[in-house]
């Protein structure tokens, strides 16, 4: 057996696309800064431009619509305020309903205070619930403001897909504003932003084999647009001030092209290479429960417990075969906690559960060794009796 | 004369250190995530600390004080607000007071409301008033909360250099925090945290030659903190969630590391192209104003006043000749309009400075070509009586 490393870890970041490599490479031989007028501005201006133009055209958005920020963080902290603009006319939206299955960035409320926050249950097949959301709107009062609602397209532990579009309906209904987080859904599932009907839409370059340190808030409109998180110079057209990360933008870029184009044949292969996983860990482990397994999920993402394993030990007996996989999510800095999906599915969270993410560099060979090792893992647990 | 572009507009943004630009590619080839634990996060996390130490050794600072952030707005952003916490108890300031010459990012408050900014004057040196400073801070409502002042180490206009160290002190005698940005002092003349006895320095790494997007925010201390500003997976010890920007963040590192060596002899080198370029433009057209020229000044900047020429049109002239420079400050995204600095030097702002700022590789040949660039726009501008 091979000693090479196996990633497969996709959904905590994606292997930096070698197209998405190169034009990073190229926008780090622009000198300029974007803002300045002179030749080396112009060309820097031009790279971010056109990278604005090709994150567009992967959610089906107008570029004009696009703000390019730090990361899908910042983009989810820049939109979820209670304090918006029309023109410059100042608007006041009166509480956020956000899912409970939302990743960090978006369920810690970004610059709403606590008290105006309510969590959206989830069903135990890890489904937002629009029940629970009509009720909770119907009940919204609507003399502090209109509400926004927060839900994301595809949960980056489980990879189980939500009803943003029927839950586009009812916020519309009740005058609200709807925020997605399309981060582990873009280049996984066509997203398209009319579509969904979503006013707003979080993407990030790093899970979609871009470059750490890009991401966009993109919206439908502009007429009603959250005050800035970051002012001062008036980059973005005064909706995200500082000098732009040229060589990350440039590479987003480039991810999003390739992203856009061929998705439904790399999926179609990386559906069947987890179809293939999931079914040789059956085989090696047939009381291995996979989240989400019966309901719609992104094609790249099996999320698992395995009765006896606790989560930490599984991702570290993973990593010794010489497999990245994660536990959970891995964007709680380092955090190997409780997973509060798992709690809003009616789990127990203390069981934890193991995410194996694939991309598309995954190979079959990949996959071999994964079933091999979740075997030998697996194997090693039913010995002892207990946590191996 | 060759026609090679020339690049004189280093304050707007360096050029690529090829030591930044290797380091970065080596941060490319990171996959992991820095906050997964399996091997592949932890060589991820690995690159970042390893740069938080090289930063942290060029402003003289505690690793463990350096907060990285997607560029010096951000930092500015983030350490600009009324809402402090010491531990978990929250402390509330009770006013901004800042430079009128402070960059936008500064100037424009962060997170304090408008109400509660403040200016501090400054002469018409450039140089910010202590007397004005003492004067405001003895009428600072202490119930309302400690004041916070912002004033820069060296201006992004003009060069002048500010009395920071003696600002602290006043600074302090009246319970107060000091933000200094340090944007460009960093790499041109020596900073250290400690000396200037400043409670937070902001930085920014494509200043230095490091890339675009990434910066950070350097505390004294880290007792009494800014409440987040981008809030979620409690990254960078809860001071700034968001997955980091590894290449971005690991060419910083470089940067910072090549700006802490050598800088005394980089720096005589490049203050002597200064000079003989002020020499040479003095030569060319006498009635020329150099800003800050009797004063203390970083030796890479000289903001001129051409009379009879307006900026916008000498950085175009100066463009079509092929050398790219500022008109006041590249920072206000594209806008060219009047200079606050001037204006807060107690000049004509309508007149406009345009601004040669130098770099690691301007060579003598660059300041040549500059000074004829120079004398022809100028002589240019002496036959047609008015603008060139």
């Amino acid at each position: 057996m091979s000693t090479e490393r196996i990633y497969l870890d996709w959904n905590a970041t994606a292997k930096l696309l070698p197209e998405a490599r190169a034009t990073l490479l190229e926008g780090l031989d622009l000198a300029g800064n974007p803002s300045s007028v002179h030749r080396e501005g112009r060309a820097a201006r031009a790279a971010i431009e056109k990278a604005r133009r090709q994150v567009a055209e992967l959610v089906g958005a107008d570029a004009a619509h696009v703000v390019f920020t730090s990361g899908a963080t910042e983009a989810a902290n820049s939109v979820l305020t209670p304090d918006f603009r029309m023109g410059r006319s100042p608007v006041r939206l009166g509480g956020l309903y956000v899912s409970a299955i939302e990743h960090p960035a978006v369920h810690e409320g970004g610059r709403f205070p606590a008290d105006m926050r309510t969590e959206i249950p989830v069903s135990a097949d890890g489904v937002v619930r629009l029940d629970a959301l009509e009720d909770l709107l119907r009940k919204h009062d609507a003399d502090a403001g209109l509400p926004m609602v927060a839900i994301m397209l595809a949960n980056s532990e489980t990879g189980i897909l939500q009803p943003v579009a029927d839950a586009a309906k009812i916020v519309h209904a009740h005058g609200g504003l709807l925020v997605v987080d399309a981060v582990q859904a873009v280049g996984r599932i066509p997203v398209s932003l009319e579509a969904l009907e979503a006013d707003f839409l979080i993407i990030s370059a790093h899970k979609i084999g871009g470059p750490k340190g890009a991401g966009a808030l993109v919206s439908r409109g502009e007429t009603l647009m959250p005050a800035p998180l970051i002012r001062g110079g008036g980059h973005e057209k005064g909706h995200r001030s500082g000098t732009e990360n040229i060589p990350g933008i440039a590479g987003f870029g480039a991810a999003a092209r390739f992203a856009a184009n061929g998705l439904s044949e790399r999926n179609a292969r990386i559906a069947a290479l987890r179809d293939r996983l999931e079914a040789g860990m059956r085989a090696a482990a047939p009381d291995v429960i996979i989240h989400g397994e019966s309901g719609d999920r992104v094609p790249n993402t099996t999320a698992f417990t395995l009765p006896g394993l606790k989560a930490e030990t599984g991702q570290i007996a993973f990593d010794l075969e010489g497999i990245a996989l994660s536990a959970g999510s891995a964007c709680s800095s380092g955090k190997v906690g409780e997973s509060h999906v798992l709690k809003a599915m009616g789990r127990d969270p203390r069981l934890g559960a193991l995410r194996i993410s694939l991309g598309w560099d995954t190979s079959d060979d990949d996959i071999d060794r994964a079933i091999a090792a979740f075997a030998k893992i697996a194997g090693r647990r039913k010995q002892t009796g207990a946590a191996a």
